[in-house]
């Protein structure tokens, strides 16, 4: 089926952030891509922007593709992979939806033979959206997690596996009911927590506003995502991420009535408040205890870096000459963050490194001149 | 009452994370601090930091500070405010907590003569605390909300904006009871809805959280928070953040039973789901809305800086000739980061600058051989 060593010809249906950024990454590795979307406009943006060749995949004369991927919105995947699965009589069929259970169910009411498709998520996205916002590496280290419903052939599950892997994501095999199970709540209900914690800001005055600091800034963060894509999203959902949002409800609503105990216990009302702040320490203790759980940037177990900060006077050149320094020095930095302070002559740079490099990285920096933080 | 032109004579009380960072940003300044805290080790590391002197500053012959400031923990905030004023009977006597009707309500309680008293509340902290995780800039382009209570005299207010303003920070009048509604919104709400968001992941198997992205990391950062300050800040702003959850559990409330109705609707149940999508797409539309009130970091405007993505071999050395090329090109970046791939040879650099830079610098960057990303 393979067209060269490894590579597969691929035929994505939809042009938006996934898709086109999917074609990026194939494209990159010499893969042949074909592209169609609903809309002429968007399939030629993505062609332009390098993701894949248009022209018509299913006509008798072109190349047949070994491997469709269906990019649409969520709310007409299951009817593109129906058509998909008929227009590509040889090819695997597969998907991005964000919810796959809802995928499954609405194929078999629609009678339509599973056999060549093989449903997946890859974890990847950004706040912006459509071909512009997409990039060859979108998918580099993130999960890609393929649902192969039971009855599904090895090699078929193979070649989507395949896929993902091409793009540079860690695939990662889950049935479709657990995987629903696992986004609503590392995904869904984060961003609905996300948008009412954003929503309370509306009708602030100015100056309230204006005390928002970064953890308001991280919290939110994901309420600027789309709110057509997120209906589609949280409705093919809904009951996963109902679960989830019941649980998430309870332990808001012990919060707040312990703030009504102590809040009359002020006013020297005759209430027990006894238990009150142990509801809120547990509260915050139990997030202590799931937000450890989460892994570090492109799933790696969470690493403890040490982080070495050094000012840098705010003038072309400096950070150029401080990492020339670094490099000098052998030391080689993990991650990077320049904070320019409000109106001052200067920034501070965190510099994230191995914690073995912690210290021989601050005599270097000091000995070449280098301000250090405390 | 100033030492030298412009400084004054500080006295902290607490050398925590807020405390210590203080004592730095005004020691950087030369102004004389001294120090003390209930736990002599504590204190004896701040000194060693170089936050500022120890020795009893209430001594007949120690020269008597212009001001005291109160950075303990909020649950002893309002008893050590009026054993300060006793205790240094000409001084301004400042404080930091984050809530600040409380600490006036409980001043009130015990009959004390608030006349020198001027409340402050600096918007600034970290997941971690202590003394070893100050900065002498953690202020810098922060709100340093100050609330003077009817009747404190000008030069006592006037003393307590020069200390925040020493700091770099940008200073704010506001009245009490404002303040502690802004911060339960901006700051309380949003550290609530982090805890329980990430408590979700307590029960989660391991592959379910392995899934976790970008979003649900930077929701729950400050899920890592301490339980015991969080109780203490949560109960002192009981009321306020009561109102504002209040509105947040009704909103989600919404939501649960709209995703109910979409779930019935699926079973092919004789349910009315009419209206549930409305309800999904609003609350997604009302987060935009509120997220986009959010200004930018410092306090500033919102800045939409372009950001031109760069690949950068993952070698020493490498990014610094990255910069000293924007360096030589003219470009000034606002900020830079960089994320290496899992495994990748390479990582990717994104350079924010204001939009009139973008062009010249993804010139300059592939004249000099830079591979830029789409």
């Amino acid at each position: 089926m393979a067209t060269q060593s490894g590579s597969m010809r691929v035929h994505l249906i939809g042009s938006g952030l996934i898709g086109t950024s999917l074609g990026l990454a194939l494209r990159r590795l010499g893969w042949p891509v074909t592209l169609e979307d609903a809309s002429p406009t968007s399939a030629a943006l993505a062609r332009d922007l390098g993701a894949g060749d248009l022209g018509d995949a299913a006509a008798t004369d072109a190349p047949a593709p070994d491997v469709v991927v269906v990019a649409t919105p969520p709310d007409v995947a299951a009817s593109v992979i129906a058509s998909s699965l008929e227009r590509f009589p040889e090819a695997t069929v597969t998907d991005v939806a964000s919810v796959k259970g809802a995928v499954l169910r609405d194929l078999a009411a629609a009678c339509v033979d599973t056999g060549r498709y093989v449903g997946a998520h890859p974890m990847a996205g950004r706040e912006k959206s459509g071909a512009i916002a997409a990039r060859a590496d979108l998918f580099e280290g993130r999960a890609w997690v393929v649902c192969p419903h039971p009855g599904a052939p090895d090699d078929r599950v193979a070649q989507v596996r395949a896929l993902g892997a091409a793009t540079g994501a860690a695939v990662v095999d889950l049935p479709a009911d657990e995987h629903d199970a696992a986004v609503a709540a590392v995904s869904h209900v984060p961003q609905i927590a996300a948008s009412v914690v954003a929503a309370r800001l509306e009708g602030l005055p100015e100056t309230a506003v204006g005390l928002a600091g970064q953890g308001l800034r991280d919290v939110t963060r994901i309420a600027a995502s789309d709110p057509q894509l997120w209906t589609q999203i949280l409705a093919g959902n809904a009951p996963a991420v109902g679960r989830v949002l019941d649980d998430l409800i309870a332990d808001l609503q012990r919060v707040r009535d312990s703030l009504g105990s102590l809040a009359a216990e002020r006013d020297s009302q005759p209430v027990a408040a006894q238990g009150a702040r142990g509801t809120l320490a547990r509260m915050i203790a139990d997030g202590n205890a799931g937000q450890a759980r989460i892994p570090g940037k492109h799933g790696a177990a969470p690493t403890q870096y040490a982080v070495v900060s050094v000012l840098v006077p705010d003038t072309p050149g400096q950070l150029g000459r401080l990492l020339q320094d670094m490099g000098e020095a052998g030391v080689n930095l993990e991650e990077i963050h320049l904070d320019h302070g409000l109106g001052m002559p200067y920034g501070v740079a965190d510099i994230s490194v191995v914690p073995a490099a912690e210290i021989p990285l601050q005599e270097a920096l000091a000995a070449r001149g280098w301000r250090l933080h405390s």
